[in-house]
């Protein structure tokens, strides 16, 4: 038996990285995250709650494709609460994860061979999934001056059958503005493409509230997940609005896909989503670790940064200390006992000479973590 | 926005008596659901109780994209008691449910263009998860005296890239047996061709064991689950064996589409492996479920069925009655108050003959659903 053509995809390099730190953990060193995408915190505590009287209550099997509908409707509810729009509930439909949402968006819009534009830098597993569904995907390198954000003129004679974008990104933290959306999105349609809107750091914003694609036009497909704001990673429950149309052939694809997302983890969503208390406290906690790290990176030498609007990284430009971000890191890790990510896993051309930071742990290691690069980074002679 | 062409899935067909069944209930009838393919019984009370544990204890972030190593380690183990085989557990992968397997494996497998067999009649989502993947379906027309399974025969000049085959099968419950099933993977493997084997249903078997692929050859995907013989469809856990070599490219894909399966859901189901009791005891309701509607189903007129060797299903050709078992199964819900799933979901060609029946709840309801279906049988003069 043979692996097809379209599973070889890219392995992360931040792996290397992880596996790394495992080892010198296991050897018994302290190191610092600032590698792992994903909150410190567990899922809210009402949520838990919920799901073990659930579990005492009910049978729990299959819920319909689409997600328990008391989940579509709170969610429908919380486009009121952010964004002050009125969503019909039936455009909700719960996915297992992002991942799932993805998964769903790109059988439903694309056929194999169609051209699909992601951002560059961005997260990597957007274009390994386009190509596991025999899609393109084609990078758009963005400039430093228009917030590692693609622009409308950047789709000019791509020939594109979609858009992909992310606000706030990952690895960036930036944000569009709803000028630069509305235009990204006009300039989708006139090509005849799909625009399909990751959401899913929404909610972890610092200056000025994410600007979600359903602000400006009911046609785009908006991915969204409990993992990072509702701090539900493991859970892998996420969801999508879609256009009111193709929400039948979103509903079929999702039957046979996927059967259902897991009914435990919709039930913890739910009632997740009345959790504020906690969720607050964990905005807090990125709220004073993006100051720490704002004021610290510099202090360490890594001041080429994008602008961290929201999600809980910072991206470094660091190509005046290297070319070889794998490398750069592997030293980190080696030196100061701090595992970042490679920049080579967001962006394939110029991310050699990038590296990103997360500060969704505790704030006790952020600081930790600062203290370490900033003596690293002054025997390294940078500072 | 336009929607692909590979999203074209069918509708499943169930789905009207599913909503009919629902309306009539809403009106206050009592319906006997003998169309449902999930038990009625929770996952085991060992699960439940471990999770609510973990959840007090972890902050059940993301795991691993193969899953928790104590989970593919106790899958190992599995294959030992089941089948005396001795696996390595690097062997083994946690999934999104079945459904994250056959996704996985099809992308691992597959490019696009490949043409599939299946067994007609079968699991309809097969057919939709390889458009959706936009793969080709071929149709396999299986025969009585075949017990509904392929057979290495009919193989010939298919020019298939692949063969997924179903012991027991759904909707008929058929199994193959040892000689059948190597002469099928022979069949397959000098096709040059990729053998992928869904045993979604072993545990739940009767009067024979069920034979796993691997017991004849390691050149196969396995796919599996915890939704049934475990009682956990609602949780979205399954599992995939692969060849050694093939380890690294479903792990990398994994990581990709999937992240990781539901942590929460792979906790409860380690737990569940050793829940003895409660799924020994689950089995003698299938058990006497089965023998009951081995007596009643040919005192009703249904006695051309498939040999239900394994499962909780009973596939009746029922072409000497009706040739729209759509219209016939509206016809027994409306009368008798019965919903049964049409078979022109499992087998678009013949499936206008034949129903299928689901003995998986409780036993009462078994009774009380085969009394009706003599009634209105009698009724109908057939019997």
């Amino acid at each position: 038996m043979r692996n097809s053509t379209r599973s070889g995809v890219d392995p992360f390099i931040v792996m290397d990285v992880m596996e790394a730190a495992r080892r010198a953990e296991e050897a018994g060193r302290r190191i610092i995250h600032m590698e792992v995408g994903q909150p410190g915190t567990p899922a809210p505590q009402g949520a838990r709650a919920a799901l073990a009287q659930a579990m005492d209550d009910q049978p729990m099997g299959y819920t319909v494709a689409l997600g328990l509908p008391a989940l579509r409707a709170r969610i429908a509810k919380l486009y009121g609460e952010w964004y002050d729009l009125d969503l019909n509930p039936e455009r909700v439909v719960i996915t297992p994860g992002s991942s799932g949402g993805f998964i769903l968006a790109f059988t439903a819009l694309f056929d194999a061979g169609d051209r699909v534009g992601i951002g560059a830098p961005g997260y990597p597993s957007y274009r390994q999934i386009l190509r596991a569904l025999d899609l393109v995907p084609v990078d758009i390198e963005t400039a430093a001056e228009n917030r590692l954000q693609p622009v409308s003129a950047d789709l000019d004679g791509r020939d594109l059958q979609g858009l992909l974008v992310a606000s706030p990104a990952n690895p960036s933290g930036t944000m569009l503005g709803r000028d630069d959306l509305a235009a990204l999105m006009e300039a989708t349609a006139a090509q005849g493409a799909s625009f399909i809107s990751d959401e899913i750091y929404h909610g972890i914003e610092y200056e000025a509230k994410a600007v979600s694609a359903l602000e400006i036009s009911d046609e785009a497909y908006v991915i969204n997940s409990f993992s990072k704001y509702f701090s539900m990673t493991g859970w892998r429950v996420g969801w999508m609005v879609v256009p009111e149309d193709h929400v039948r052939v979103v509903e079929r694809l999702a039957q046979n896909l996927f059967i259902c997302p897991p009914h435990a983890s919709q039930v913890a969503a739910l009632a997740a989503m009345d959790c504020h208390d906690e969720l607050l406290a964990n905005m807090e906690v990125y709220r004073a670790n993006r100051a720490l790290m704002l004021e610290g990176l510099p202090k360490a030498g890594f001041d080429r940064i994008a602008p961290p609007d929201g999600a809980f990284y910072v991206y470094a430009d660091v190509s005046h200390i290297t070319d070889d971000s794998r490398a750069f890191a592997a030293e980190i890790l080696d030196q100061a006992g701090v595992a970042v990510t490679p920049g080579l896993d967001f962006d394939p051309v110029r991310g050699g000479g990038t590296i990103r930071f997360s500060y969704a742990r505790a704030t006790a290691d952020i600081k930790e973590g600062l203290d370490r690069l900033v003596r690293f980074m002054k025997a390294r002679g940078v500072v």
